[in-house]
């Protein structure tokens, strides 16, 4: 199953994307999609009842529906750095002990084919592939072996970095933050489509260039690891979204350096969930 | 004007708080503080007709009702660090050319008299006395001539930081984020009394015992560079607060270091704003 945010004009609808079709689920008494994450498995049933052939809701065509972000205001956007051990390399940043944790704020999120905006105080704008988990059920303290309990699903983020702010103090959100910052999307995939999350391939095209080319089976800290130390320090809550670090590849490690400019198309693909692209454009 | 939020039996209430009465708002058709600041000039009315001599509303004794933190659940948390001077070198960072900006989740929040749990996995709990701004009208791109326009008023921050988690990596949010370590409030002073927020003075007691002791005229970045550095990033949001950073005395530059414990009481007080008490607890 795949959930989807439909942007309408001026309210956004939550939906179920199936083979060739979108079905809102505002009829289905759904203002979005946290509701149907945090409603379980009766809100799950109902929302299936809804697509069941026919559908009751209005049916749209994925290629000409505009979307959003599947959750365009995450409770919390969790963001683990260095957690491909190449790509630590190529930052020149030691293999962590421990997993590393920044977040986004929830106004950099965007959706699929929405521009990512190229701050004009940034002269280092950067792209980052990565792998996503969406929580369901939340907790606090949840250990490895329960992870699976708490997975709604995955999606794809590209954690865009402007590398001079990142850079400018010892602590790198505020280059990780900027509005459009974190396109999520195109949709989620719901948990029990992805037997392993740790065997999917991930890569990132710029402008048609493939220039990050990786698989989640490299990611140091994994799923399970992940959800244990997270929810050993806060609550875990539904659709939090835990964006799981970038392969390497991104454009202030080449030589040289690749920063985003106006114009640029970046696809993000992982394996089983999809592809999320985005237009660059400069602020106006 | 006070405006908490009244901790209720299953939810909570808007209330302002003067002379010595707490006066519920909900009857004047608002669901918590944030709705109020949002609604601008127009809720600000309302919400003084509501009170007006005799109020509408229920009258509470202060010291009796409990509260929760004036916004439960703010839309962002941004924290400032080593935006004092002296505390910069009782830390061993350098002075920052740029703010260094950090987040915690909204998990983390807590009211007046509400507990302090101390994780299990942490020894090295520490306090943190913190002046807070309010954000009332949003924005991007706001220029420093124009940061009145934003601040709907100032309340009082504890930015409790489990150290080894915070030195565990590069990025101290994680050991900023436990559930419970951003107490804030009792209140919201709005930005009409408080002249000027760089005058005032700021201190904390532990166990009666004082810690910190400053003044918010040794802010390093004050409040208009705050609000338009932060602004040419991200868009501030009505309810952001922005925890403008702690002088010195912390727990972890003492010799010896002098880490929270259960029993403990810690008291921040700021000059016209008030005095923010949380209990200490051990995580059962």
């Amino acid at each position: 199953m795949r959930f989807v945010t439909i942007h309408r004009a001026g309210y956004n609808e939550p939906g179920i994307w199936f083979d060739d079709r979108v079905i809102g689920l505002r009829g289905a008494g759904f203002d979005d999609v946290i509701s149907v994450i945090a409603g379980g498995a009766d809100a799950m049933d109902r929302a299936l009842r809804w697509i069941d052939r026919p559908p009751a809701g209005e049916t749209l065509d994925p290629q000409t529906t505009r979307l959003a972000a599947p959750i365009p205001r995450p409770p919390k956007i969790i963001c683990i750095g260095l957690n491909y051990r190449d790509h630590a390399e190529e930052a020149k940043m030691a293999i962590p002990a421990v997993p590393t944790v920044f977040a986004k704020f929830p106004t950099a999120v965007t959706g699929h084919r929405h521009p990512i905006v190229l701050p004009k105080n940034s002269t280092k704008p950067d792209y980052e592939a990565e792998f996503a988990v969406v929580i369901g059920k939340g907790g606090r303290h949840i250990p490895e072996a329960r992870w699976r309990d708490h997975v709604f699903g995955y999606t794809i983020f590209n954690d865009v970095s402007a590398r001079d702010f990142q850079m400018a103090t010892s602590q790198w959100m505020i280059g990780k933050t900027f509005d459009t910052f974190a396109p999520i999307g195109p949709a989620i995939v719901t948990a029990d489509e992805i037997e392993d999350p740790h065997h999917l391939a991930i890569s990132l095209t710029l402008s048609g260039e493939l220039m990050q080319d990786s698989n989640t089976s490299n990611l140091i800290f994994k799923v399970p690891q992940l959800i244990a130390y997270l929810s050993s320090v806060f609550t875990l809550e539904p659709g939090d979204i835990i964006a799981t670090g970038t392969p390497p590849g991104v454009g202030f490690a080449r030589k040289p350096p690749r920063w985003l400019k106006p114009g640029d198309e970046v696809a993000v693909r992982v394996e089983g969930i999809g592809e999320l692209v985005n237009p660059v454009v400069a602020e106006p």
